[in-house]
């Protein structure tokens, strides 16, 4: 038995797993890195695995995610791509956490061949998407992985090559929480979303089309009930459209439920085949094959 | 007598001219009319022109900016581009004021030529910029109003032909104050700058390269005392790439201080010749035209 976790920004999840790496039990809450003075983190991580098996001491503990930043238990770094499994099983960095086994956290990922990009936490999910299937470790692949700072990676043999961030996600919450673009509603809109998805094929600057969401409103373009899905489509279909490297075969999608959804609709209407695969899971299989390598 | 108004979102300017359109005096606040309820602001209007004169009731005003927008006096609408200074005084919108003279706004300027734009303010300040002298009323002038959101402006022969918006201020804003890019400190940092233009060039999706202010500081590439700076000129000099249109002769800029420093030098990067001009002024100006063809 050991235990896994993933420990981002705003949410730790810890799992209990037996030997053939399957989940015996798990815990989790929103006590992320950003919620938690890093003093008091090695104290929570043991009052969490206390709450899973009577005494924790002997068991080992591997993590993934925001935990290894600046912000977490310590900053294990980046390891630069081309990477693979092997060589973040290379790289844990221990850390020492009283009345637990070792603990040792996964390293992120950076890419510096076309400027600079890091990844911390979707490297172990993108191990687990490799062990998802036979197909998945041959060939290339192209992987979108979607969400506040999305990632889109170039996968091949096994390696992950290289990626590039996209700050979409949170540049839509910026802009609909915070913005003069701010608009009276932000529940969803299938119209909206479609006149975005149309505005980001008109290649305009997006500097330019990020503001028409407020002028073609008050112009009468738009209906002001469009706006938030008018942006969510703008930016979504702005990053399909500049993101998605030429490559064969579908770009597979890994997220859950509705942002899938938007994901998939945005790679239809530039006519890019895709696959949606749940993200759910994938970061304790992805923690299960740095295991086996260490 | 006469009074102008320049009443923006943020700010209210009034002055008291006299014949031959030359300030007599003048009286400002920071009570733009996103801070002054609807109602409220006639009785402000009022009572500033009290300031100025015993008895404004005989006195006629003339009010720019957004006073004339959904949250001011009353709605003035846009014109349509192609536009002059004739058009505008011709469609000025009447709005009745207690106990003052004849008041009237002008209207806004749209252009739906190549998407849905707005301007509400800034055509005023043309109309005074082309006052300032007999080059500007002919030929041809790409002129650059940066700000919150900045202008780029087609002039040919004393007519606004079209324009479109960058909302690359408001967007600073957001980053530095309000994201994850949030900088440590925000004083300017020249090698900040000008690796943000170097980045402006680099023709990355503006929603990768808006990552990379923080990826580079975690990869060591940048102090992290240059980021905002850097934000600035990726910003600002993705903006002068974008939307400088081709054309002979410079750009003109009209802006104060350091704002109309970081676009010149965001221009002389881009090896665009350009002359920079004072805001202050402008709009009196262009009100004295507006009058004189009323």
């Amino acid at each position: 038995m050991r235990l896994f976790c993933d420990w981002g920004t705003s949410s730790f999840r810890l799992f209990l797993v037996n030997e053939q790496g399957d989940v015996v039990t798990h815990t989790a809450s929103s006590q992320g890195v950003s919620r938690l003075p890093r003093a008091e983190q090695p104290a929570y991580l043991l009052a969490q695995a206390q709450q899973l098996v009577t005494s924790p001491a002997d068991l080992d503990v591997l993590i993934c995610g925001m935990a290894g930043s600046g912000l977490g238990l310590a900053n294990a770094g980046y390891q630069a791509c081309p990477a693979d499994a092997r060589q973040l099983a290379r790289h844990l960095v221990p850390v020492t956490v009283p009345s637990l086994g070792r603990v040792q956290l996964v390293p992120g990922l950076s890419d510096e061949q076309t400027g600079a990009d890091v990844m911390r936490g979707e490297e172990t999910q993108l191990l687990g998407w490799l062990c998802m299937s036979e197909l998945h470790q041959h060939g290339q692949h192209r992987v979108c992985l979607p969400g506040t700072h999305s990632k889109w990676v170039q996968v091949q043999e096994g390696v992950i090559r290289g990626f590039s961030t996209a700050f979409t996600g949170e540049l839509y919450g910026l802009l609909v929480s915070q913005s003069t673009l701010k608009p009276a509603t932000d529940s969803h809109s299938d119209e909206g979303f479609q006149l975005g998805l149309d505005a980001s094929r008109s290649k305009q600057p997006l500097l330019n089309s990020l503001f028409t969401t407020r002028s073609k409103v008050l112009l009468y373009q738009m209906p002001a009930e469009c706006a938030a899905s008018y942006l969510s489509g703008l930016l979504i279909g702005t990053e399909v459209r500049e993101f998605s490297a030429a490559g064969d075969g579908p770009v597979h999608i890994i997220a859950n439920g509705r942002l899938s959804a938007l994901y998939a609709k945005a790679m239809a209407f530039y006519q890019l085949e895709c696959q949606v695969h749940q993200g759910d899971g994938l970061s304790v299989a992805g923690l299960g094959k740095i295991a086996e390598l260490m």
